[in-house]
């Protein structure tokens, strides 16, 4: 087999076989495939894709690049992944309500970058919790309070590592199948049996329209099935940012009020959906509207909170000091942006908030900045809701009084008032996929 | 300037300026640019193409990477370059006769590989005859017989020759803009002026249908009209050899026999007719037709042949061994392949006969495989012939006798003989395209 002919090949828009995916995986790993060749592969996936079938010898090979975590025992395995929003800290809720429905979720997250928050992040803004468990911990963990919390560990899927690396640099990372399966080689590496996708759609996504949503949704969950996975996903709206904080520890917060069941509308609503699918894709229940039954009787409970604590607890954290330090923790300085004019708000910028958020401190630029847990945005009324002139729009916490001045005339840009009403978003739920 | 920026703008289809491809052809030679993005970027090529301007950008970034061959006071300076074909010896007779009409050639050209073969080892298949010429000697030799037959010089477009080792190893090579801007900046870095094309199409063609021969035909024009070049494109067919030799001595024999104008109709046509074109890029007549009459008149004269050998003793060959070694040099095995049946001749399959000679020694698998000079395949009816049963369809020469009895089994399905009456090739030229 030579490179040379797979990627011509490829170039021509024929199938490759599981054979000579593992050739190109394994060579590009070993070092015996130069890289040149590898991005000039890639640069042919990106334009010619892949059908599920190759997605998912692909995902195959770089699953058999590296380690593979087995959970004895525990059962259903069920996982939920999102392609990433702002404000989206949905998984910090869900896990424990999911644990709490009897489902086990071995959670393996990502870390925040440009203007998308991550969960890890989140999770560390409560002093001494820790992501960085070893495999052992994690079964222990799962043992004691039915989820736990972790980034991907070095060991699992290196080859997503190398690929990663050379598309980021190549402008291959928009690509369909790579990114099917660059997500589903680490979750099922991860031991996941089942997978909940939330695919994000709108301006603060990854996926800025429905179509290329939708098309990713089908690619995830056709994918897994073709690996023999039940799989659902969820394609939901990214126009606004969910929720109302945007930050780590803020997002904490509000994580806890919606286990309190007074959490905002929106991330109730999609807790609710994604745990009801879970339920389904574990067996837990029969149909998505019992799921949806038993998630409210469940959330209902004081059950999921306290297993969020008990979680806490186990991967290091204070769970009395992160109940003490509710809205107390903030940083320095505050500055309120209020509306110009009386009207109706038409919406927020997500991409824009999501930028700002991470200007203030509270995100990412490059891969090794440092994060301020309690800088963020605070949205206090969002689409379709009436506001007078000179009422608070937005709260910005920052530890560096330079930023504000500066972030207050950016706000000004990231949200639109208009003088007719504005229907209010009813429902974040664009589409619903399931795997074959 | 970011090579990632450039890589997704030519992704995603659009245009890049000349800055931004001088960045990238400086980048790529320097090395400041790593292989794994020069070859992303040549699969974006490859899928989304360069317009004209691009393609001269491209070509102008190419040249200035090296020296320039400049040639004082010898004038008009027109030079003909072929996509390559099998039996294609047309620059031997074709630049002695365009010395004799005035022009002056400054004739570069390749080596032979795969099914076709150079220009450069046919010359070289007369003893004592050199192609690796110094600058001053191509002047020196311009000056004294008209024309000058020279390999590419290593100081001139050296990034040809590292974009051209990245496309080889990664499915490139096949791409219009590419393939135009590399002939362009060769031909025009070692001084050419005007430029004729034969474009060669057909089964023993680098393009196989005329569709894309005709698009190359027409990259070519359009990129020199923008370079401020004259050109014109004929293309032609490639269905069937050049004339009736196949070898490197054969060929160097048969192209004295079109220089005593007794040679083969279809070699015959396309020398007169590249010829022409010559001459009115050059200047030196008004309109094609005078330009055919100039040529027949010149070639029946005796002055194309004198100069022919007097080249040849410029660049270190001996005229009288040449003329003297005529129907003498064969390889040391002969074979003959007689007609299975009666009929006339459908054609010879062209790729085929190229691997064939290529596998008997007149050409190379490998660009470091030593060429048996006077090994090779003579061919006695061509396409439209009438045969009997039994008469010789061809002749093979071989040095190594090992070869002769798996050649004539070859041989046997590489011509098609059929019962009823087949028309005889008219002329090979399909197209001829000018520069806007």
């Amino acid at each position: 087999m030579r490179m040379v002919d797979l990627i011509r090949k490829k170039r021509d828009g024929q199938e490759l076989n599981q054979d000579e995916i593992d050739f190109i995986i394994k060579g590009i790993v070993s070092g015996n495939i130069p890289e040149y060749q590898a991005t000039s592969w890639l640069m042919a996936v990106y334009f010619k894709g892949m059908n599920f079938d190759e997605t998912a010898h692909l995902s195959r090979s770089m699953i058999n690049s590296g380690a593979v975590l087995r959970i004895e025992g525990l059962r259903p395995l069920v996982d939920k992944h999102s392609t990433g929003g702002v404000g989206d800290k949905i998984s910090l809720p869900l896990a424990p309500l999911a644990a709490a429905c009897g489902l086990i979720v071995p959670m393996m997250s990502g870390r925040g970058l440009g203007h998308t928050g991550g969960t890890l992040d989140k999770l560390e803004s409560m002093v001494g919790y820790s992501t960085q468990l070893k495999p052992e911990s994690v079964e222990d963990i799962l043992h004691k309070c039915g989820y736990a919390m972790f980034g991907q560990s070095k060991d699992v899927v290196p080859a997503d590592r190398t690929l990663y690396a050379l598309r980021d640099v190549t402008a291959t990372v928009e690509s369909i199948p790579l990114i099917t399966a660059s997500i589903l080689s680490k979750k099922f590496a991860e031991g996941a049996e089942g997978l909940v996708f939330d695919v994000k759609c709108g301006r603060g996504a990854f996926m800025k329209d429905e179509e290329s949503a939708l098309k990713l949704a089908k690619s995830l969950t056709q994918t897994a099935a073709v690996l023999g996975k039940k799989a659902v996903a969820v394609v939901t709206a990214m126009d606004e940012p969910l929720g109302r904080m945007i930050g780590n520890w803020l997002e904490v917060e509000e994580s806890l009020d919606v286990l309190e069941g007074r959490g905002p509308a929106d991330v109730n609503e999609l807790v609710i959906r994604l745990n009801a699918w879970m339920l389904v894709l574990g067996g837990l229940v029969k149909s998505l509207e019992e799921g949806i039954q038993k998630s409210q009787d469940v959330l209902a409970t004081s059950r999921p909170l306290e297993l969020f604590l008990k979680n806490v607890a186990l991967q290091g954290g204070n769970p009395d000091a992160v109940m003490a330090d509710r809205l107390k923790r903030r940083a320095y300085y505050s500055q309120v942006f209020e509306a110009p004019k009386a009207g109706w708000v038409q919406g927020w910028d997500s991409l824009g908030l999501g930028l700002l958020a991470s200007s203030i401190g509270a995100g990412r630029s490059k891969v090794d900045d440092k994060i301020a847990f309690n800088a963020g945005i605070q949205l206090l009324a969002k689409k379709g809701e009436r506001v007078e002139k000179g009422q608070p729009l937005c709260l910005l916490w920052v530890d560096n009084d330079a930023l504000l001045s500066l972030s207050l005339e950016q706000v000004a840009n990231l949200v639109s008032i208009q003088e007719e009403p504005v229907a209010p978003v009813k429902s974040l739920i664009l589409h619903e996929v399931m795997g074959a």
